[in-house]
């Protein structure tokens, strides 16, 4: 890998001590070097509304696809609320998917997108959240990493109280997940 | 039945000319006399998020949470938005199936709610929404009401331009629905 490698990270959580943006933080300290790090925070969109969208994307909006479009890659991080991904992550999908100018999903900034996903909860990971966010991409013709795959069980666990990571184990896991990702992000779309 | 039945109508697209928002009247007309609706209007709430909520409730939340309380059962209408349902509802579900000063999940005002779901859209209905609703449902604890299922393909056909129903299979589908809807929202929780 000789070029640069452009990586939107999106976190599914607002919550500030949220598990998964420290997953996502601890995802980007592994990074390789040729990969070039910034966040899109959701808290800035509004709420998906087809009366709104016809009136011309909110520049929120807009923003947010841009930052999508100008990405080589999306790194999503999710928590899982009753078996799914919450509404805050879903509403961004819904805006990000459509392409109101264009042919809609066609040409809308996730369609043929690299993105790769991880996901921090509870016993399980959070692995029925993530699996759901991985149906929801295909919808949106995104190009998701299938392999490999990182669920951080226990999350409060491996965590310190400075929301830094502190288990050798998930270290490793995510410094093989950003190694692929680095090449899974060059994949012609 | 002869006691009044209070139902509380949402629906999952804030879009005005929304065919699921129509569907939602539609079903109302139909309903049988003894069943009271009214709706709450998703546009209202703010995004989950897990700091807000520590701070207690915003108002908009409170007054959602109310609503479900007082309902005897709920009429959850949705569309489909990237084989899912929009953010929008799945954000009201995350505010919905949470109680802070409670036990969480047991003690939310969706917990052991009689439910019941329909859904419009294109060539499939909304199938694959519907279904993950109720996968949600499952989580939150309420008593979804399984068959009959209502699922309105090509909708666009089947209402007018002032969002009136204009076909007779599918008002005769609403009317046993309701009708069955009625007696589920009876049940012992």
């Amino acid at each position: 890998m000789s070029s640069q490698i452009n990586v939107l990270g999106i976190a599914g959580s607002l919550r500030k001590g949220s598990y998964n943006r420290a997953l996502m933080h601890a995802a980007f300290a592994v990074k390789p070097p040729e990969m070039i790090v910034s966040e899109f925070d959701l808290v800035h969109l509004p709420f998906y509304n087809g009366d709104v969208e016809a009136q011309g994307d909110p520049e929120p909006v807009l923003l947010f696809k841009e930052a999508i479009r100008r990405a080589d890659a999306l790194l999503i991080v999710t928590p899982e609320y009753h078996r799914s991904i919450p509404g805050v992550l879903k509403n961004a999908l819904d805006w990000g998917g459509r392409d109101p100018k264009g042919k809609g999903v066609v040409t809308s900034p996730l369609s043929g997108k690299p993105v790769g996903l991880l996901s921090a909860g509870g016993a399980a990971g959070a692995i029925l959240s993530q699996t759901h966010l991985r149906q929801i991409l295909v919808e949106t013709r995104s190009n998701v990493m299938p392999h490999p795959q990182v669920f951080v069980a226990m999350a409060r666990q491996k965590f310190d109280a400075d929301f830094q990571l502190t288990d050798d184990p998930t270290r490793q896991q995510l410094t093989d997940f950003m190694a692929a990702f680095a090449v899974w992000a060059h994949k012609p779309k």
